[in-house]
């Protein structure tokens, strides 16, 4: 909380901005008055907009050949609550943080709530792992856990999962996140439906402890760690995962665990028809699961995608409540730097999307007028609709430029004093 | 049958073969016993394997830029049966032929059954087509046919899959497969959901026009010839669609209709595992759905698909009943030779799989000895079951040999003196 | 030339836009003022860009399984140039067109020339085709071409080829373009050095009647129609032949030539590095060569690649002048509307990258400033440069909106009138 | 040395296989001879076969979610000696080591190649690193190493390079080995030529250190550890490379550096003819760079690199002289069971590519016989070779099953107890 930016140095640096931001502002508005759309519609729109940032996520990541980390690592979730706290300040749609277990642990959860509070923050679906060993910990994973061919190895998963739960409810958090590693490297390791039954088996338990109003999110990835085969490695297993666990059961889409060339938005579009849809994973790849940054490798996929969740909202999908969140790896930038930015261009997106007129789309998909649709939808992607972010932002008190401004700040530097350097990772792990 | 080869032909081929045959079995032999493996008990499961052939993959296929014809290409559904009865009068494990309307289409479905039975063959799953325009077709599915917007196209495509199904009970057909190019070239062309809502309404009529003892096999496919989505994508979406249509649906798996890198055995195992898997079309590919020769590509990937479905066998999986067929397009070889190698690649397959120890395999599975048991799975890919093929086929009458006996019979001379030269073929479609 | 569209009804509808297209022109114009550009430069910038259309393009393309063509199909080349003066003067931006030969052959290429430069237009690089068999060919190319084994047959392709390049003299074309489909399906069909081999005498003759003033361009794809492999299958294939052959010989990049997830604008970047870039082949792609219209699957990777190209002309890098085309398959749109909206979505990447501010984003390169080079960069994505394309294309004569134009003049029914209609075309190619 | 296995174990193991060896090994003999081939030559070609280990491949693997280690991980070079020694004593295929520095720097080098010979072992090409951060360094790879912008951090890793040459001049090594992980996450982040530029001048310095009997191997990888863009990102970037540097600059192809999709062995055959094939580094994988066993994935494509291989030493390709090494992460095997297992997959694929009846296939390619020359190229894929293999391990003094002597010997536990218990290493790098 006392490592906030100042609202003092934010509200200068928007001034400073406010005659360029109102010009453009104002040429927006006159071109969506042309097309019949009003902008303080999408104002408000935008404000109510929200996507969760990992709590993991603050800290530098890396690969099996290195890890490079930064200048001023948070060392525990204090920390990494202090530095969501300032992506939420500075970007205003950063509401939740989503946690992971064991590494966010604490001893007294109510406090932890109200820590983040104070930053503005609340949690979102809390994730278990079972895909490391942890210094305590009686059995390994190395050769999988919840899909374990051993009973007592499943249910030391099991147990960490019913404790997740606990804790997701200590924390408020809507949901549980289960993603493993589980899989096999070799053909014949282990049997590829057995595998899958071990893994429901174990998931039941999972489910049966789970409260009324808490979801059980199945998240999929095609490979890694795992590299021949993976027990959920498709949104197809995850569907009939979920459909065997019921109906607190959904799939979570990952934006960076499918395969090459793959059409997303429309597992999104299957997902929703079936009543699924669990909510998404928001990065950037393009090789395998790259987790780059948001918007920074395909930004027209992030709007295809973003712009299946916002026609289904639209139209009022049944059962439609999906959970959004950022998982990324950030190597090479700052983490908070990389994550306001990503969560900027999420929300572009997502004004994208809403500008799409929606009723001129149906029509020219009837008539089969293969142009004009693509035109119409194509118009949102090509909007530029920055003047409406900042002023989102800066109606709620945030930066006109998130990044301008934390960089103005010098709070990396601030934190760098009382958080000690951390030497660079080399694991030899090739 | 006319025109099958001379039984002394191959029997004279055969006796040439004898003793080098007899030598490499005795051995085989030895070293399976070593193994506690009975041979005959191998030959006996060979000479019981069979596999379709599409009646349509005896022509010369092609590409989008061109189609190179090879000699006497066959002209009908009567050529047709008689390029099949060769392949299995040499091969003896392609019993049956996969008919394609309207291309296919008699007059008189009981002549043509007997016309078939006569070369030792009968009828598989009949296949409609809504991928094309037809002469004669009041509607055009340019865009899309079972999804298509349009009642009045859906209803078109609807009518000609129930004709398929009136022919596929005249041939004495055990199902539909129904596999439809429907999709989009452009992001926005159609809605995603809207699409596949048209699709299950259209597919309920055919469903319903299904007597009890017919399948309807739904053939997902990643791309092509739509580039930007395809309804039926991936098993998810094949899986969704029949579960939605009920228990005379199922889903088909292509080799070649998967994004890069799948795991495509582990799908299999998924569609066992929930008792939906209609079968198996085998082909090879390298690239995208290249309807190569079976085997020719990744020989592997090919036995473990094989094995899964061998295993699912062997375990008894509940309602595991799949249909085998061959579905390629040979471009640069004479049919008749691609589709008796590919028959026999996958009868090699089917033998190494059953050579697999699966006691010992799952007995390293539990252990978690990973090496152990990937060296007892590929145990039956290593071994050299050429003797074992080689004698199931002769015992039933087939060639030690059949791409030599088929070479040496003169048969593509002999039936291209009356069956016309086709000139090449380059579309302009580029 | 009597096709052409109405100068008047252009004219008007560019009058009705005149007011948005005047508030919008010059909110930008402040905004980049803002910036310190002047957007004078940039619409002379834009008014200087061009990029070839294809010939063949203004046709309906198709896949292996089926062509649906559309009304008014062009019947020959005069059509053909008829199409694309239409396309040339609603957009402004495509002043040559890329023949093909033997689909464009005349008897009076003069004449030809006059008829085309009535319509403001020139020619581009000539394109030979050995990948289809022609009526009148003697050898069939069912084996391969410039890189079979028999020498023939690979002298009718130099043959061929030589003809192309006095064909390329009498157009005025700056080069010849050579793609070939030549390959294998099969492993051991072919010996791969061997292949190559063939493929470098053969070209040594067709380059060796090169005039001094013509390029050779190698254009390399990964695979189709060859399914195992691809003689020039990529860049490193295409720059080996280029250095063999000599200086006039250059690599041709297409953007849907490549594997999945490779990273085309570094190749391009690789290519004018050594001096070898022939040019760029406009088009999209989500899954093969999937020839869909420019920017409609990944426009940031069109801007990145157009970047690329700009980045290199500014810094004035050596030798470096390369040919743009677009070579697209238009299969569900009418093709004159796919590729005004193409050219235009290149000329807006185009225009982007021009904006990009390259010496802040060398400053942020040199300090390792990740986070701001990367978004000096998308600052060109993220701007809205249509006002700009609008003013280029308005005071060349061109249409503020040129599909609305296009689709207000009528011109598609009015050329149906006298082009006959093409039935559907359904090969029975799969 | 004290640590090898005895061969009295060895030998009684042996003599349990004998009789059914020589039944095995008489009957393919007389197969052989059928074809008119001698057993004899294959088995001493089989006993000249070699492949080299690295030393860093004895330890276990891990991804950057987690590692496992497992019992008796070896501490240091000594160690990994011994390990590397056992898979020698037993396969008698892997007579030299690849040494990696840092890892294995040593005081004496004469002492350390003194303790490597007394296990059977020499030494191959020396591996350098500057793809991660030592403790010691002054400055940090974070943003590249030799592509890097700043001039003392490519001065560094050049230094770092040179060292590595004068250790591998203790060595005896053949040449060094650049691998670099150097390049972006983001695009815009660095100049795609400029760091090229960079990359090459600073070869230039390593490349000038060289004495005139080293050769410098250079190895592209299309990506990871940088995931936007990598310098040396595939074989064409390190031919231009290559032949910037000079003759003693080759390129290194390792089977998992590719995109999907890629035809591997034609990228050796083409580095073949143009005379720069630095050798090769075998594993398998399914999706990126899995860093599998050898042939455990698909073993048809091993067979068809290592068949390219052979043919250009058969037809004595002009400079042909490639290194082979295994490149693999073992993660959830024994490594050097994985490394046995993988040295014998290698050598199957040199003996089944050495029995292709090259006369008879180079006449099957000259009559455009595709089927005949397919199926005599998968002859020798399709020949059991085991009994060949285990005749040349056995002459030598080697194991019949090297695997089972390895377990039965229980050097594992031996080696345990003197190494100690490494921690599960969960790195928290998600």
């Amino acid at each position: 909380m006392g490592m906030l930016i100042s609202e003092d140095l934010i509200g200068s640096l928007n001034e400073t901005a406010r005659a360029a931001h109102e010009d453009e502002f104002g040429a927006l508005g006159r071109k969506l008055e042309r097309r019949g759309v009003d902008i303080e519609a999408l104002v408000k729109r935008a404000m109510a907009w929200s996507v969760a940032v990992p709590t993991w996520g603050v800290g530098t990541g890396g690969t099996r050949f290195a890890r490079f980390p930064g200048k001023g690592e948070p060392r525990n979730i204090h920390d990494k609550l202090a530095d969501c706290g300032v992506i939420q300040q500075l970007t205003r749609g950063t509401r939740t943080v989503s946690p992971h277990i064991p590494w966010d642990k604490v001893s007294d959860y109510n406090a932890l709530r109200q820590e983040a509070a104070q930053d503005g923050l609340g949690f979102d679906a809390v994730n278990s792992n079972t895909f490391q060993d942890q210094a305590d910990q009686a059995l390994s994973y190395r050769y999988r856990s919840l899909a374990n061919a051993r009973s007592d190895i499943r249910a030391q998963a099991v147990a960490h999962n019913i404790e997740c739960i606990e804790i997701g409810k200590a924390f408020g958090s809507p949901a549980l996140t289960v993603w493993i590693g589980d899989g096999t490297n070799f053909a014949g390791q282990q049997s590829l439906s057995g595998m899958f039954e071990n893994y429901l088996k174990a998931m039941e338990e999972v489910y049966a402890a789970l409260p009324p109003n808490m979801g059980l999110f199945i998240e999929h990835k095609m490979y890694e760690p795992a590299f021949y085969s993976t027990v959920i490695s498709d949104w197809g297993a995850s569907l009939m995962a979920a459909q065997h666990l019921g109906p607190q059961a959904q799939c979570l889409v990952d934006l960076g665990h499918h395969a090459p060339n793959v059409n997303i938005e429309q597992i999104v579009a299957r997902l929703v028809h079936v009543g699924r849809l669990a909510g998404f994973h928001f990065n950037d790849s393009k090789y395998g699961d790259d987790d780059l940054d948001s918007g920074s490798v395909d930004p027209f996929r992030l709007f295809l995608v973003v712009n299946e969740l916002d026609e289904a909202e639209q139209r009022g999908a049944k059962g439609f409540d999906p959970a959004y969140m950022i998982d990324q790896s950030h190597n090479v930038t700052d983490p908070i730097e990389s994550l306001m930015a990503s969560a900027v261009e999420i929300a572009r997106a997502h004004m994208q999307a809403s500008l799409v007129d929606r009723k001129a789309l149906s029509e020219a998909q009837e008539a089969n007028d293969v142009m004009a649709a693509h035109r119409t939808l194509k118009a949102g992607f090509l909007t530029d609709v920055s003047p409406i972010l900042a002023e989102a932002r800066m109606r709620q008190g945030g930066a006109y430029d998130p990044i301008a401004a934390y960089r103005a700040s010098g709070y990396r530097d601030r934190v760098a004093q009382e958080r000690p350097e951390v030497k660079g990772a080399g694991g030899g792990i090739v």
